[in-house]
C-alpha cells in the first residue's frame, strides 16, 4: 500500500512525523511538504511562479521530499512529479489546531486532503483541537486505524473524510460522531496597529459568537469530547437552490 | 445602496474597472481590491502577516483601496474596517479567464463572493471565458442587471451565484443557463526544467481530458453560448454520504 502524506505546518512540523512514525509498517509511505508553514492558505495552487522540491532529512534520516508550494501543490507534485504510482490513500495532517466550521474553506489541511479526492484517491485531512503543548500520540493512533479502515472500504469519488481530534486524554474520549461542517458565526476584529515607520497595519482576530447547535455540527462533537469525522465533497453545487433560480428573470 | 467590489486580478486590473463603470450609478460602490494579482489563491485569508491598505486613483480619480492581502482578506477588511456600513451586496471580478468544475476551489474570484456570503451579504463572482483580448462590456451590462436582481431577491444564507460568461459577441449569446459545477478531468503534468544555476523547478501544465456531458454542468453551457450562473454553497458537507459512514466502525 502507498500512502502520501502532506500537511500545511510545513515538513518540519511534528504532527506530520507522528503520523509518518503511526503509519511506516503499514504501507510504503512518501512525505511531499510545504518547506515552511502554509497555514490558511486554503485551496490555494501555484501558476505564476515554479515549483522547487528538495530531499529532507529527519533525525539523520530521508524523511520526505519539501517542496516551496502549498498542500494541493505538494499532492499535485507528488501524485504528477515525484511518486512512481500513485498512491492509495492521501493523509493531510496531524494539523496544529481544529479545522471545522467555515474553517474547512480556509484551511491548507483539509485542502491537501481535498486536491487528493480530486485527483481519484481516497484521502483524509487530521487535526488535533489544539495550538499549545499537543500529545499527537492518540491522533496518530487514530490516524493508523482510520487508514487501514479507508484503504479498505473507500470513499465515493471526490468526498474525503475531515477529521479533528479532541486534545484531552484517550481515556476521555467518548467514541466517534459522523458529523457535517458547522455553521457558527465569527465576530472578527480588525487591530488597528502603527508601525515605528508611522505606517497603518491590521491583524485579523475574532471569536465564535454563535455556535452551531445541531447534534451533529462537527463543532458540538469535539466540544462533547467525541471524535469528528466528517464527509466532505468539492461539489459545493447548492443543488436545492437551482429550481428556485430557474424561477428568477435572469 | 452599498456595493463592495474585489477581485483576485488586482486592483489595477481592466475587468474591475469594467464592473465599476457599470455599477457607479446604481449604487455607492466600494472598491477593495488586492494590490497585485492572486489568482489560484483559492480562499486563502492572512493570519500570519498584518494587512496593509493604501487609497489608489485610476485616471486621476479616487478609486479605491488596495490591501496587501487575498480577495477574502480584501472582502474581511471592507466590511469588518474600511466600510462604516455594511454593502448589500458583494460582487468579484470581472475575471479574466472562466472560473468552472474544481476550479472553483482554486479560485481567488470565487473566493472573495464566498467570503461575502460566509459574512451573510448577497455576493456573487463573474468571470469571463477567455485570457485575451476581452471585451469586458456585455459581461460588465450583464452584471449590472444580475446586481438589480440579487439586491431584489437575496440568496439564501451561505449561498453565492458563480457567473461565467462565453466570451463572444453580445448578439450570439443564447440566454443563461442555471448549472452546476461541473465534474471535468484534467489530465495534469509538470514540465521539469533546469534554471541557469542548474537548479530543477517545475512548471503545472495540462488540459482538459474528459469533460462533464451533464446539460446543465457550467462548461457545457459556456461551450454552447450560454451564460452559466451556479449556485454554490459554503457547506461542503456531504450528506447523503453520513449515513454510509455511520455503518463503519470507527
Amino acid at each position: 500500500m502507498k500512502i502520501l502524506l502532506t500537511n500545511d505546518d510545513g515538513i518540519y512540523a511534528e504532527g506530520i512525523r507522528a503520523l509518518y512514525g503511526a503509519l511506516k509498517d503499514i504501507g510504503d509511505v512518501t512525505v511531499v511538504a510545504p518547506d515552511a508553514e502554509r497555514s490558511a492558505v486554503g485551496h490555494a495552487i501555484t501558476l505564476s511562479d515554479p515549483l522547487r522540491v528538495k530531499k529532507v532529512n529527519r533525525g539523520g534520516k530521508f524523511f520526505g521530499y519539501a517542496t516551496t508550494g502549498t498542500p494541493a501543490d505538494c499532492v499535485k507534485l507528488a501524485i504528477r512529479a515525484i511518486m512512481k504510482k500513485k498512491p492509495d490513500l492521501v493523509i493531510s495532517g496531524i494539523n496544529l489546531g481544529v479545522n471545522v466550521g467555515f474553517s474547512v474553506l480556509y484551511s491548507g489541511t483539509v485542502s491537501g486532503a481535498t486536491e487528493g479526492a480530486i485527483l481519484g484517491i481516497p484521502s483524509f485531512a487530521i487535526s488535533l483541537a489544539t495550538f499549545k503543548n499537543p500529545d499527537f500520540s492518540f491522533t496518530a493512533e487514530y490516524a493508523r486505524k482510520l487508514a487501514k479502515i479507508v484503504l479498505k472500504n473507500s470513499l465515493p469519488r471526490g468526498t474525503l473524510l475531515n477529521v479533528n481530534i479532541p486534545a484531552i486524554a484517550k481515556k476521555n474520549i467518548k467514541g466517534v460522531k459522523i458529523t457535517c461542517q458547522s455553521k457558527a458565526a465569527y465576530e472578527e476584529r480588525f487591530d488597528k496597529r502603527e508601525d515605528p515607520r508611522k505606517h497603518t497595519y491590521y491583524w485579523l482576530t475574532g471569536e465564535v459568537i454563535e455556535v452551531d447547535k445541531r447534534n451533529d455540527a462537527d463543532t458540538q462533537a469535539i466540544r462533547n469530547h467525541y471524535v469528528s469525522v466528517s464527509p466532505i465533497h468539492c461539489d459545493m453545487t447548492n443543488y436545492d437552490f437551482m429550481d428556485d433560480l430557474k424561477g428568477w428573470d435572469l
